[in-house]
């Protein structure tokens, strides 16, 4: 395996980190990696913005459904999908842009998470440990206040970053499901119910889980990952954002 | 610059393949590196399509703006977010899921764009090259009829993947924009018309460009990737995507 390889297989959240900064050589690499990333016509339809304010990431910590490692991370990026920034060229240049659709929206929201999965790679090569922070889609109100976002930009992704703690680097990455639940070819699957618990129950055996129960993990993983507070608070926020592109 | 930056780096889309076959062996790399990506709740929420039928290649490339090259590319991946899986799993241990939202899709589409971006650094590492196709959200019909997408299923990106031609290898990568244009600290920042005029004649200069003129240059770029029949396309298909998420 190749060290780019390595790096990418390595890779696992952490979201303990030690009290050592993040220097500043190091953040522009972490940088300079999210801008090296593939754009739709190079146009790196995103805005990053970089909490250092510590009032700032406790508040964005409240937000993004009160974790508190959040605020001891030293570094803390929002990828901002950005469909305001190229209308305000084209204005300049006397152009009369059309107002952002849907598609403007989705094609940003990928080059955001484009950029930010090379920040993540790029941090596990140089020793940093990263977590993605997916709540930030939550409280559309209050996050746009907080981080003063105008029409046409939604936050995309959230990684926090720093020096993974010794606890978090002995933690075993989590088994990934089997290429055959995953991968299809030429068409989407029609999954039969064999297949689904088959995957599940093969993904708890390579965890390490030997008592894995089916019905009671699926049972406790749905209240807690999907018929949560958390969960729909993010698609009630997430539609709020929507609604300015359907317009 | 360790070797993972570099693959991160060195990495610049390509749309002229040789005329050789992807082993199997290089595909299991680049599914495994796909896999290994961060994922909300280790869900996974992504179903991979390998388009191995060259009358579906051909199909898709018509599909996706008639870019002719996507048949000639011999790995073709569509990243699905996919937020009919987890309910049909759901469903199979007897619980009630609600209909997917809007944060389930945003949320399906990082995690499927973060997977695709593994595959992108993976196969530039093995010294594979690749090219997003954005135009995959385009014309959603006629895609979803043709990869027999159920409601739930949106295509959030699309790669083609091959040993790169010389003309590619030689090609320089495009200028970024800089830093102090893409980064902001703790909130999005208000831009002049100034600095928009600044940043993009500073990327033209970069980029070799020594007779830039801003004007004409955003009101070409303007027609061919905003005002123009694709970009109007793709954000219709998007909008009908998105109605399955907002009932």
């Amino acid at each position: 395996m190749n060290p780019t390889l390595k790096s990418i297989h390595d890779r696992k959240s952490a979201r303990v980190f030690l009290d050592l900064p993040v220097s500043a050589g190091y953040k522009e690499q972490l940088f300079q990696a999210a801008f090296a990333a593939p754009s739709a016509g190079c146009q790196q339809l995103y805005t990053i913005l970089d909490i250092t304010d510590p009032e700032r990431k406790a508040k964005l910590a409240e937000l993004c459904d009160h974790q508190p490692f959040i605020v001891t991370a030293p570094v803390v990026l929002v990828f901002l999908a950005d469909c305001a920034r190229w209308p305000q060229v084209y204005r300049e240049a006397g152009c009369q842009p059309r107002s952002a659709g849907a598609g403007d929206l989705l094609l940003a929201v990928a080059d955001a998470c484009i950029a930010a999965q090379n920040v993540v790679i790029a941090a596990e090569s140089l020793g940093l440990a990263s977590c993605y922070i997916g709540d930030i889609l939550e409280n559309k109100e209050q996050v746009c206040q907080e981080l003063e976002l105008p029409e046409g930009v939604v936050p995309a992704a959230m990684l926090v970053i720093g020096w993974p703690a010794r606890s978090q680097q002995q933690r075993r990455k989590p088994a990934r499901f089997a290429k055959k639940y995953l991968v299809a070819e030429n068409a989407y699957p029609k999954r039969t119910p064999q297949e689904h618990r088959a995957a599940l129950e093969e993904r708890a055996a390579r965890d390490g889980n030997e008592t894995f129960d089916f019905d009671a993990w699926v049972q406790a993983f749905e209240k807690r990952k999907y018929d949560s507070d958390f969960s729909r608070e993010m698609s009630r926020s997430a539609a709020e954002y929507l609604k300015d592109f359907l317009k």
